[in-house]
């Protein structure tokens, strides 16, 4: 069956991935995998325990060919040459001396290729912003890692000629994966400076090459090596003399992703929620309040300050009963499936989905052939449970989904479909169940006609022993 | 002396209250005896522990001329005469019948008398709204109350012919006092329906008879009689057949004034704060947040679930320690300052400050004259502790000040003097010392040139023993 | 009568002027007068006619007091105390030297006399902008201009120490009258530089001393002298040494009120509406026009480009017959009505309008008296033909007046209130009679009552003869 | 040679015209040879002359594969399942009945194909709204249209169920060109029923039958016929009970691109310029204008009112003098190529422009290869002399195109290029040659390196003789 082929495909999976030939275009990889794959052959769970947002990591492959399939030089003159590519948009052409500095020589308009290979020619680095949008390999495996990081993987290119480097030192505010693809690349990265400076919320300035200190990690990246770095970490690349050219792409995630953005929409609306149930909360403030407390008051120590602070303090635990965690990181995951990348379909999900499926125009029959409905045994399980997200709001059940987002950040708003509370649970056995598949008429609704005509399916894939054709 | 004076003053004052015939234009009366003439000969502390936002209060004085000096109905025609009183947004005609239901009549653009007094003749109902825009007496009781509870203080006046009634059952969102100033007015007062209804943050619809249940208080209100109820309670109110009219003024204050409030000014900022101050709070959330927590999530019990929880309860502990409660309480007090009514400045103080003082053109001479400058030995004290609010913002010491506020709500944007981080103590010394006079030389402020040019002197009454002339 | 009284006041009035004694302050002077006096004992007439938009004008008088009543800075000295004076919004400090040039040394906040003074001293200028907001002589002055010119007019005061000049050369966009109040200044006016400088429509930058050529006049301006200049004409002035002060009132008018102005309003909508009513300019463009006309075929001679330009004309000539000359007249009427004065009203037009007649509350009698309706045989005339316009907008006969307007520019909306199309005839016969007065019973409204009720006598005085008490 | 290729081509094309043999995909077919192909065998210049705007027409061809490879319903149910086509958006489902009246039944959110065959089987019209966002034939179709109309060209597709009516009686405002693809339509059409309602600005309402009198036109189309008829006709269409289905495109034009547009645009800054230039445009109105026109004194007729009349029509005149046609042209044929489709193009002008020439990666070489400079004797010609636009503005010279636009309307912001004044006469040589070539050599520039270098050659074709490899 489909299913047992499915946990056979994983045991070759992970034999694949130990000799070392498994590729971004396998079939069917799971973002855990896609993860597994991307640090090869670091554990994963080592990873997240001892360097994620801790300190850098160098992985070496000996292995040109480890990234086939991700992106190259080849494919970016493809894309110039066939898509609208706008300067400053989708390219930015920069070049960097420790003397000179850094700079950007945009022109306005369509990076037309032999405009951009001039600049090339003439030592300037290209960036390609957001190449997801134009490569299909791109799209693949950020919205594979997407689904293992639950928070929006994004990318740049960077192709530099021999002897040059494109950009002055700096720290980004977002996890590094360096994926060398072509050349060769030597690299310097250097610790957060200070406490303040780790993991910090923006990006720095540039920096000059005094005011950074001595790098933690040197090294010349070959096609198929890895190099991670936290935020924080500035860093700084150049191509060397004697290599033609240097071209990588840079894997980011975990931007603005933190335990503190979570609060902030939690505390939103928890005064105005505790303010509503508890009315001690509506209380006035005492007439001498304004004589308690503020700058001025801030050293005294009166018996009004005080009792003024300790109601502060109780009001608060007031609130805090009232914070609305899962509300909270509803909202958080809606923003992430707003914000992320479609999933890539598989030939299987299309066929077995709302994409394949269903009445169809023939144009040799010249009508509407293949009406189906859902059988009661039919097994269904969602396309992917990462890419939907059931929240409670304005008094509605709103199924958010990312399945037809755009390539383009935040090209379309986000999509929905409104259920009714009974269809909730529903929806929820097939989140819980997942990637099990369940059988139609064991859906949580109260009758067959409600179960077979489950309007969720859409997001559905129809899986083994059904026939729908 | 002037102080001396002063204190004499005050006990004089207390025996008038007691012989039932201080007023309101009673020279230099401070926030808190004019409170205590207002609920005179009801005790303030105990006001303000049992019957403040708790339940409704009746006063009965026999002394018709108790308020005499508020306002009138004569008053009002001369208003309406002289100034461009607008319908809507200044006054309003309206009418209820238990039958009809509540109606306003408001033509548009001015409101001349001969048209208002039509519509009282034929049974409406007049509200003139703000009349502290128009009225010198109703302004100075207003910003005398305003100093005792620190937050707006505002009134509307209602007029209504005998027979008739102006609303409909409803309550409001203010704690409201109500002194009638001519003719009779008949009262019902019904308690909070229930406990969501109590202390509400807005006011109500209009009520019909069949749903407010039965009064806890019902009077009809002679001149000099005051009644006080709390937001939440429902009334209504209607003139005698027999009395000529009604005329009273509801004073109302304690709107959106709460420790609700208040909290949700200080966690505006504390998680950014927070997040600046503590690198735990700038870490990501788990990858596997998003199946740990959320409505779908919320019953779950797994251990990923409990180390979620637990980990938002520390974060939210964290952001408690770094909550800015000093900071939260200026930005409340410096709203109170922008919405306040100006105080009535007396001739004293207008003679004794920058108003009075200073340089100025001698039409005789043709020339200023009177140029003088602060000597060391000059007692000054602040013209009010509660028109002025110290606060530090964008890095700046800010002077926030009402004392030249319009007498129309937010007529003017605030308004504020910058001061140096080093004049701050000098202002901090004549808020502390308030009432009373400090000398020039003894200001905390390094040079006796500094102590002279002290800026912030604007601000301040200039006291005995100085002869600035 | 009264009108007889009027008509001998106007007699005496010529003879005043006659005899150089009349003042600002006399009752009931209308606009026309007013402008005479202005510019007394020059001619009107010839004024309007050789004077107006092109060249200067020096009146010499010899009579210090003939501008008595309309400001001094005895009267600056007082509105400092007392008003709300706030630098830069109501009050500039400037000073200027050929060398230093010119700078604004504006403190924020209120204006207080003592500061202000303190910058006198020390040789600043000080401007009061919008004086007549404070000032009663100078609202006075000006909403009498206002009724000559039907423009807005408008007034800055110069207070300049001996010795010193506030402002670098420049030109206004306004015509401009001087009238020297007290002290001496020395004036130096030069003509426009060039054709394209002539009537502009915006204000000049400060010119250096070497930019602006040879004065046309120079004069040294006793107190009653008048000086007027057109825009475009550059000038500067200074206080002599030996003079301690000079005070100037400097009248404005005629800011963006010509015939191009008028166009604009008129072609807002003359093609929408033309093109609603003639289908020929609702016809396509044809397919070629676009190598038929533009930048790039402008030199062609083509018949096709001769045909295009051809229709061009020719739907423009359609355009023309449809312009809405009185619609565009209306709204710029209207435009003025909402940006100028209020009119000062007289006692008598105060007891004899809707602001002294009508029902009252008597304080004695506790009730609403003076109920009273107008007879048949009122007479009745507009307060001020000026201010008000009748307007057909958006279906409805709007009357907008300004005798409401506040005397802070734009501080209210535009007030106006709507007729019926029937009453409009009536509104009309007034504005056509005045200043003559009208019987109620000869208005042309269909039937007694509907005169007597005729809603818009809220504008109107009543006349002699009646007796409203 | 190629362009003696091109021009057999063109008799060629001739000639299967004549044989009725052309189809939209034919290579390289210009706008007006599409046009000609489109209202084929009526002729072109009679068309413009007679019907165009005018009147209705229907083409029978009896040729049912006339418009093959246009769309089809195939290509409606392949765009369903691959592209993210939304629900209001991009597609409508409708229904009509005489007496349930008008009404659309859109979901939310994508229409699968599945869901939206439900719909067209229960009797629903389906209309998919700018089709060549999808449709690589419709796109063609438009954009070549476009080049002979010079206004934008859209379209709608529409699928009707046999026996069923999607749409009430109605007019549009746009010209239609109905193109029966499969299936029959029933159609009636009704002139306008007045003269305001020819050529009308804006499309109606929903009529109901007795609403609109009797058709003058009525037909059934058959594949390969066509419908046209002028904006302002109103039209209802049925797919008659025996017909399995009807699909048919209507191409709409000519949507505000009318005379009154143009004059419109034209006037906006006409009377700005015309103030500047002539100073008696800057002269104030006479102070009497307020009682010389408006809507009070419209129909007196006194000399103050004959002089103001005569003086708006003198200074009408001279605004018309300085009416700036030229620029007028330019901002409207701007529009279009903002608003306009990108041109398809061919396989041909890929290879010998910008796209297809130049520098590009070599993936065996691993370096960039081919770099190429014009030579002197290099044949260029521009693209597409409609696709393009130069613009004098804010001082400068700009080349607008519609090359890169995307085919959603409006997607992008207006893509340009700006050049030097220098440069202005190359470029203006190249749009009046067009569609010959021109040598780089006879360029009016000044120098040969200029010439080489021209910039606005990434707009143009390379043509014979060049050898670019």
């Amino acid at each position: 069956s489909a299913q047992r082929k499915k946990v056979m495909k994983k045991d070759s999976f992970s034999q694949k991935i130990k000799r070392n030939k498994i590729s971004i275009s396998e079939q069917g990889m799971s973002g855990e995998k896609c993860f597994e794959w991307l640090i090869h052959p670091f554990d994963k769970e080592k990873f997240m325990r001892e360097m994620w947002e801790k300190k850098p990591l160098l992985i070496r492959r000996n292995n040109p060919e480890y990234y086939s399939g991700v992106f190259s030089a080849a494919e970016l003159d493809s894309i110039l040459r066939k898509e609208n590519v706008q300067f400053t948009k989708n390219l930015d052409v920069t070049t960097y001396t420790p003397e000179g500095g850094r700079d950007t020589l945009n022109p306005v308009g369509r990076a037309h290729g032999a405009v951009v290979w001039d600049f090339f020619l003439n030592g300037c680095s290209i960036r390609l912003l957001n190449p997801q949008t134009f490569s299909h390999g791109v799209w693949k495996l950020l919205t594979t890692l997407q689904e293992y990081f639950h928070s929006c993987v994004g990318a740049n290119v960077y192709l530099t000629p021999g002897g040059f480097q494109g950009f002055a030192p700096h720290w980004d505010d977002i996890e590094a994966f360096v994926l060398q693809l072509e050349g060769q690349k030597s690299w310097k990265v250097y610790a957060p400076r200070n406490e303040n400076e780790k993991l910090p919320l923006h990006s720095s300035k540039n920096f000059k090459q005094d005011e950074i200190g001595e790098p933690i990690l040197e090294a010349v990246l070959q096609p198929g090596d890895l190099l991670y770095f936290p935020r924080g970490f500035i860093h700084q690349a150049s191509t060397p003399e004697k290599a033609k050219h240097s071209l990588h792409i840079t894997v980011s995630c975990a931007q603005r992703n933190t335990w503190g953005d979570l609060l902030k929409k939690m505390l939103e609306g928890a005064v105005e929620m505790a303010m509503e149930e508890d009315a001690s909360l509506r209380e006035s403030l005492p007439v001498n309040y304004f004589t308690s407390a503020g700058i001025v008051w801030s050293e005294t120590d009166t018996p009004s300050r005080k009792a003024f602070l300790d109601r502060v303090a109780s009001a608060m635990r007031t609130v805090m009963q009232h914070a609305p965690v899962d509300s909270a990181v509803d909202q958080v995951a809606k923003g992430f499936v707003h914000d992320s990348l479609p999933p890539v379909l598989s030939e299987d999900d299309l066929a077995c989905s709302v994409y394949g499926t269903g009445e169809k125009w023939s144009a040799a029959k010249q009508k509407v052939v293949r009406r189906v409905e859902l059988d009661p045994d039919t097994n269904i399980r969602l396309l992917r449970v990462s890419a939907i997200r059931l929240v409670m709001e304005e008094g509605a059940v709103r199924l958010y989904h990312s399945v037809d987002n755009p390539r383009i950040y935040h090209g379309d708003d986000i999509q929905f479909f409104e259920m009714s509370p009974e269809e909730a649970p529903a929806l929820e056995s097939l989140i819980h169940s997942f990637p099990e598949f369940v059988k139609v008429e064991d859906l949580p609704l109260p009758t067959i006609s409600e179960k077979v005509g489950f309007d969720a399916v859409r997001m559905c894939t129809v899986g083994e022993g059904t026939d729908t054709q």
